[in-house]
């Protein structure tokens, strides 16, 4: 059995928890927490403050770091890595490099592996994007993302003056999908690919008018899409809109000779974003301790790792019935 | 440069030529055939008898091995193997471990390296699968093929007294291939899942119903799917059925606690495939030779090789963009 750590308890860590118990081989011995330990109610797997993680070291196998990029894992993403083979969901493009650059440090130091950056975006879709362009090295590789829920636009809905609560969905636009997929001349801007609807409980009293102005002229968020507002009631967003949906499309289409086409397609559809976030991190976690038991150190990324490593199956047995 | 071979010069091995064109870091160095090389008229590169193979050796890097399963890659994958860092596309599914051991052993006799089985079923599709289960353990596998041409169907319509030529089609239902992607409670058998498109030229004078009742009733080919015979001219076969173009499905589907689904679908759409099969070798043969020069030697299968090998972009230019 691969025992599994859990770095930080939000709804990442209880998707990882959840799809634990889908992995016959893996088993949760603890969560790591920087609150109150005695304030976290788990599955069932004990809770443990992140100081006392070096008591930890030599019962885990893997250590899964479940908090956000935006500021939680620039110092937990090295932190784990001096204690314990890790995994992380590090997601913020830009600052990439520089975070591979100090988990690498780290994880170097003390002769642990790190996959950095996995997850579905990045993640599967990084995968398919370099698949995409490794077997059609002349193309245009094009990612839509959604229907899914924006938890940074809702977080934004919130904070306008008379909003309760709000949930924003990312839409792709269908026409354009299509028109990418068939090889249509068509332009890609920011509001033909995508569109956004906003479900908002307004304060009683407030002026709704100001309000849906506000969101649709609102900089970066909204104002480069077709933004629709929808005011609802708070029983119907907790009726309608608890879930938190995701998923998108990466497309490559390259020609291999003048006039013929290929197109390669990969499509998330996810009921439930943090639970199939945590299911790529619990598999990436098989491959990182199988990947350090052979004496790898430092950080990788999911363009490093195997299929062979990433599943339960034997060698022979996928060879056998997977070919 | 990766100096690459081809061994065989059919519709694969042709469409591998076109592809390492699309490939600034790989170059065909020659073409071995086990036919007369004079009678042979590649795009430039210089053609050799099989039996010249070890002449070869040391200006090689790779070969793309590109016979035919039923016949050709039983022998010809171990004896490439034998002289080279080898890639292929078997595909014959039942044979798989046997083909592997085979040309492990070969290829470790030699100190050598041999990706088997690439391609896009097997290849990408198995990836696919792979990466699908691991990630969600608890679901279902789904795999459609087509629209496409079948060149074993071909055959088989060519081989019936009085056809002179024919192109067979095999095609997704679509009606099925939306209750799997939605989770719907569908029958999935081979009636259900596939139907066949045949176009056929007959001889003057030939007994059209007796074709038709010969091809719809044929067992294993078509008796046990919904197959159309359309009758066509010899031109008209040349101008709208020339090409071979096929393609597919996979979904994985499955839950991630109840009621909560999660569905990964990998989609292809090829306008050739010898070309896009081809495409796949040349970047599996770039994985091939990087995996040799670190040191590995026996078979390998798509299941051992990362994005970072099969890729020509380096590994901080994919971690700064592509992930």
């Amino acid at each position: 059995m691969i025992r599994v750590a859990i770095n930080g308890y939000g709804n990442l860590g209880r998707g990882v928890e959840q799809a634990i118990t889908k992995n016959d081989d893996m088993e949760l011995v603890v969560v790591f927490t920087r609150r109150d330990p005695g304030s976290i109610t788990t599955q069932g797997a004990p809770v443990a403050h992140i100081d006392d993680m070096p008591a930890w070291a030599e019962k885990v196998d893997v250590c899964l770091n479940c908090g956000g990029s935006a500021t939680d894992l620039a110092e937990q993403g090295p932190a784990a890595a001096a204690h314990f083979t890790t995994v992380d969901s590090y997601d913020t493009h830009a600052e990439i490099p520089a975070y591979y650059a100090s988990v690498d440090a780290a994880a170097k130091a003390a002769g642990h592996l790190a996959v950095i950056s996995t997850g579905w975006d990045p993640g599967l879709f990084s995968m398919l994007r370099v698949l995409g362009e490794a077997v059609l090295p002349e193309g245009t590789t094009t990612t839509f993302w959604g229907p899914g829920v924006s938890q940074g636009h809702s977080d934004a809905l919130r904070r306008i003056d008379g909003v309760l609560d709000a949930r924003q969905y990312t839409l792709p636009i269908q026409e354009t999908v299509d028109a990418v997929k068939a090889g249509d001349d068509v332009e890609l801007t920011t509001r033909s690919m995508h569109r956004r609807d906003c479900y908002v409980v307004a304060a009683d009293g407030a002026d709704l008018a100001r309000i849906e102005k506000e969101i649709v002229e609102m900089p970066n968020y909204f104002s480069d899409y077709d933004t629709s507002v929808t005011f609802i009631t708070a029983e119907e967003l907790a009726a309608k809109h608890s879930g938190i949906p995701h998923g998108g499309t990466v497309i490559r289409r390259g020609e291999t000779s003048p006039g013929v086409a290929e197109r390669i397609g990969f499509e998330l559809e996810l009921g439930s974003n943090p639970e199939f976030t945590g299911s790529v991190l619990v598999a990436m976690g098989r491959a990182a301790v199988r990947m350090a038991a052979r004496g790898q150190t430092g950080a990788r990324t999911v363009f490093d790792v195997t299929l062979a490593d990433l599943s339960a199956i034997s060698p022979e047995e996928l060879r056998a019935s997977y070919l």
